[in-house]
């Protein structure tokens, strides 16, 4: 028996095939097509799972079933794409069908971030816990939550952690509101708000390490911050400040046994970020609550939506 | 077959006795005794039971269990009181193994925000509701949860969505914390900042009906606003803007088919505070999650509490 799983992002694919316990037996990783559209993301995908077959003699009859991990919104009971910011063209794309047809067996959808939340509570961060919340601070913040050992989906589109409002008069964000926590945390925010800082006092190693104030990223902010440069240090500070607002509000509302911090922003900032957001989140929620909930890291790194997927195709919705 | 129900708070006592199909048969409210401690307090409900037993011939034998609805935080499955604000001197109550004891029968202890959410859940606004969020706009504000049709505690103390932070320099909160939900909308918040406009513009209409500054209250903000008062449009306005903010927050956590606002804020104030908070959660939570969230008002009243006792007692926890 084999399970599929794939992780769809905006631009990298990850494909991956697990034995009947859904032990990953191969994956491959490779950039999301840019051109040709959807049909081309698609076919790229069925093509790297029959390689991956191929090579691992695993005929088309052994497959139980696919997971799929892509950007939401989406209709996961539905399998189908809703709106994809990072993905043009892809609104109303019925994903699982198109896999189930493909490789004749069950294909289930889930927003990317509740599947890296599912790899997380099965084999990584969350096992054995049965309310847990992930929160991913990356290019954008999303989030999962699994309740009594199971993804909770509320009407399929749950723990948009991200877009929590933490600053009511707050910055701009993607989602077209202003003021949530990722127009203040996420990487792009980050840099955005180096960027207006320099722009009012450009002395700073920040912008003597990435020369121009256009070419500012988060990483440029945790290099100077490091060096001890006085504006990097005030920029974690804040972002350590909204994000640890950001988790304890996710305690006060779900009271979660843990919550799982993943995604590249986090993992690369432990020191500047992570522990002063944790710091920020126990003091902030209700001493009650902040007692019952631990706060952690993730542990399975950018494979967790693909574990995930594997998960999903296993499990079902 | 009989179930007791109470809904314990710092003022008011609700007690019920419901019949087998859980049919409220009987029900008293008295003042919470103020002196003699919690030990004064246990009699008086207890007596109650008893006397509302003797008057419709029911006999203890007859009773299957009791509901016990209570401030937070606590611990339900312990059955024990870890801290009420306005009960001092409850600590470490271990109040299930009262009643249980009492009546002979099982007792089951839980807050009681969370019990007027399952009222509401089963026999008021949220019939036939999978996933419902309920929100109680009083003195103070609190939450409860229900997923899959069931009351969903995380740790014990889940749902405290009064205590979500929404404005991170705002206002000091009676939790300890400051820039709470509660900080900005409760009763008694509205109040406080009324009396602190007043102090900078003492022209108004709030002012004159109150008298003194001291003794306005949001019923006062609420008859100004009514005759047009400029000043308690704004603080309407304002407190608006925040509830709509907190509610839009739980749309994008929790994407429930349903949040249910009640409490004496919500319910006097429909014009003034249900709808245009409701305008402003559609406005600011994420579009998709927004169409598949009803918001509505509460429809038991202040018997939600002590309804919810009784479900509670005849579905353990």
């Amino acid at each position: 028996m084999a399970y599929l799983g794939v992780d769809i992002g905006g631009t990298k694919i990850i494909t991956a095939i697990a034995d009947g316990e859904g032990r990953v037996l191969c994956q491959e990783n490779f950039h999301t097509p840019r051109e040709g559209g959807p049909e081309a993301v698609l076919a790229a995908i069925e093509t790297s799972f029959r390689c991956l077959m191929d090579t691992h003699n695993i005929p088309q009859s052994e497959v139980q079933g696919t997971g799929i991990g892509c950007g939401g919104p989406l209709d996961p009971y539905a399998g189908r794409i809703e709106k994809v910011v990072n993905l043009p063209g892809w609104e109303g794309l019925l994903l699982s069908q198109y896999f189930s047809d493909a490789f004749s067996a069950p294909a289930f959808l889930d927003n990317d971030v509740n599947l890296a939340a599912l790899g997380e509570a099965r084999r990584g961060a969350g096992i054995n816990i049965s309310n847990m919340a992930y929160l991913n601070v990356g290019t954008g913040i999303g989030g999962g939550i699994v309740i009594d050992g199971r993804l909770y989906r509320g009407n399929g589109n749950a723990a948009e952690f991200g877009h929590q409002i933490v600053l009511p008069n707050g910055p701009d964000c993607p989602c077209g509101n202003h003021g949530c926590l990722e127009s203040l945390c996420s990487g792009t925010s980050i840099a955005r708000r180096a960027r207006e800082y320099l722009e009012q006092n450009p002395k700073s190693i920040i912008l003597e390490s990435a020369q121009e104030i256009e070419r500012v990223t988060g990483a440029h902010v945790s290099h100077a911050a490091r060096l001890d440069d006085e504006l990097a240090l005030k920029i974690w500070k804040e972002t350590a400040q909204y994000l640890g607002i950001g988790v304890a509000n996710i305690i006060n509302i779900l009271n979660p046994g843990r919550i799982v911090l993943g995604g590249g922003v986090v993992m690369k900032n432990i020191d500047l970020l992570f522990e002063p957001a944790k710091t920020v989140a126990i003091a902030r929620a209700m001493p009650v609550l902040a007692r019952d909930t631990e706060i952690v890291t993730a542990e399975l790194g950018e494979d967790a939506g693909v574990i995930g997927a594997i998960c999903l195709a296993m499990e079902g919705l």
